[in-house]
């Protein structure tokens, strides 16, 4: 019996799924699966594009709810959250979600008045309304949902379209949520300490996660942005998938990577690469994207981009990816890729240091 | 602790998600969660309605797929047409799916491809196009999906409207998913045989279900139809959603219900009630509607709807719904409601004979 990883499966959806036909002649298919961008993109009439994407979030097996560091409230706000940043990614106004909810035997009416509070707390500060959904029981708790946007019609992002010697950006921070990861499931284990603030910080990577919303739109508006995704496979992975949808490969600048210094902290406690940690499996939710060079300084004029850091420059694929390290020593970008996720992914990150 | 059914839950839902606000204008949410419908709806430019929902399906959790009656491929082409008849309950044409896919650990790839290409058959029989959607491992397998379709700008249907007086109709047999589970998982196994035939017939319930998408469009566009949803609670739960929607309760006649012979056979065999069996938690996807009494036949002049059956009439809030019997007693509506299927359902269903 063979079983495969994601990345396998991934290709067997896109081959499988890659030429359909479709009867609605009034809503035109633009971005399907085969360009797995985070949302798919069709053209409606009145010069409307309307995004759409689905995504399922562990929620109770995350390993900080496991610890009991996240509460139910906290994993209904990132099953909305989750959501929406694909719709930011497209640089869409989010319009409304559908929700999945599927709860075993046990669990509690407060506990599931608290899960529907986070939802709509979430929803609510997006501006986005929940219109419908399934809610019943199930072996396990199952959180999936659907968001879907509008964007005046071929104005948004995808991952395609990047060129050589565009810059690499985010919105911020990376590698907060994996170094939450480590820090409460290992360092602060082992005895490391981190004070309460920043305890705090990092396990509002988790509760309180952001979607982008508003720097997408503006990336969108711009017109300077050639591609982007977010970063919820962790920047390693988001990096590779950006590469590949333009066949291109990009050049990173430790000097100039936008890490937390608890990142470096935690690092330093378990002995590990901080580059590593954070580009390792850190479900951000920051925007990424590339821009022509003239540009960006334009784009950190717009408001919600004021915070926007430069990682690097794309290269032609003829060169491998790389980080440029302060010594500049090159070396493949470091961190764990997104499908070798089936062990515990703190391991993972910290394996081989 | 507190451990509410899920109608209960429902009404959490419906309180926290009733007054929430949107920021997009060009995309005019016309139904919510309030609604209860199968799916919300957008107003859109262009004079288009947008309407979109959500399904869960339990997969391998199905009696028959653990009785090994159903394959990977089944539950993947089921999970599309659940979906998709939710669109043929709002009277739209399909545009498109998403779909969430997680598998447990020991998925082998053969499987999963089984599972995909269920998926595809039955997403490109109704030329719906799957745009996107979430991949991945989880400790159980989930399965979900969204639809969406259109209809020209307020030509949906939905559970709202019916007067009294009109006549309760659906477009064909009730029944065979509940007898399929019945003989099955119950009366096979005590020594009743059906032919292979009626086996085939019983089975093609749950391997090969329906989802009425013309005959909803067909409805919509008569412009006849008061209120419509598809059966996917059971008979007895849908007519009674009917009713609350509208305030009002309905009568039918034993005489006129359209239950399969199969369905008396196995009802037999078991010494059940073949309209309990028929009516409990039994996922037919047939649509189940209102028209007022003279439309009926204009109805049935149109190609798809051809075998559109009457099951009663619509009468006074102020007396239950009841159904008459051959032998003119009234009794309530048999049946056992969807929101007591913890139990197992066959169990359930012949409960209390």
């Amino acid at each position: 019996m063979t079983i495969s990883d994601e990345r396998s499966r991934l290709a067997v959806i896109r081959d499988l799924f890659g030429a359909q036909s479709s009867a609605a002649t009034d809503m035109h298919l633009v971005i399907g699966v085969q360009g797995q961008d985070d949302c798919a993109v069709y053209d409606l009439p009145g010069n409307l594009s309307l995004v759409i994407g689905s995504d399922f979030v562990r929620g109770t097996g995350f390993a900080l709810f496991q610890e009991g560091l996240l509460s139910y409230f906290d994993i209904g706000y990132y099953l909305v959250v989750a959501n929406l940043s694909d719709i930011a990614a497209m640089g869409a106004t989010p319009t409304g979600l559908t929700t999945v909810i599927r709860y075993p035997d046990f669990l509690s009416d407060a506990d599931f008045r608290q899960l529907v509070l986070g939802i709509k707390e979430a929803a609510a500060l997006y501006q986005t309304p929940i219109v419908g959904g399934d809610i019943g029981g199930y072996s396990e708790m199952v959180l999936a949902a659907t968001a879907f946007g509008i964007t005046e019609r071929g104005k948004y992002l995808s991952r395609q379209g990047t060129r050589v010697g565009d810059f690499l950006c985010t919105t911020g921070t990376l590698g907060l949520p994996s170094t939450a990861l480590a820090y409460f499931t290992k360092a602060k284990k082992q005895g490391f300490l981190l004070s309460a603030e920043e305890e705090q910080l990092l396990l509002n990577s988790w509760r309180r996660p952001v979607a982008h919303i508003s720097s997408g739109i503006a990336l969108a508006q711009s017109g300077f942005v050639h591609a982007c995704q977010d970063v919820s496979d962790g920047a390693k992975a988001t990096i590779e998938q950006l590469a590949q949808a333009s066949s291109l490969s990009f050049e990173v600048f430790e000097a100039q990577l936008p890490l937390s210094p608890i990142t470096y902290k935690v690092a330093e406690a378990l002995r590990a690469d901080p580059i590593s940690l954070a580009f390792s499996a850190s479900v951000d939710f920051q925007l990424m994207f590339t821009v022509n060079q003239e540009s960006l300084d334009l784009l950190r004029a717009l408001e919600p981009l004021a915070g926007v850091a430069l990682l690097g420059q794309a290269i032609p694929v003829s060169e491998p990816s790389r980080l440029i390290r302060n010594s500049g020593q090159p070396s493949p970008i470091p961190g764990t890729a997104w499908n070798q996720q089936r062990k515990n992914v703190v391991d993972v990150i910290l394996e081989g240091y």
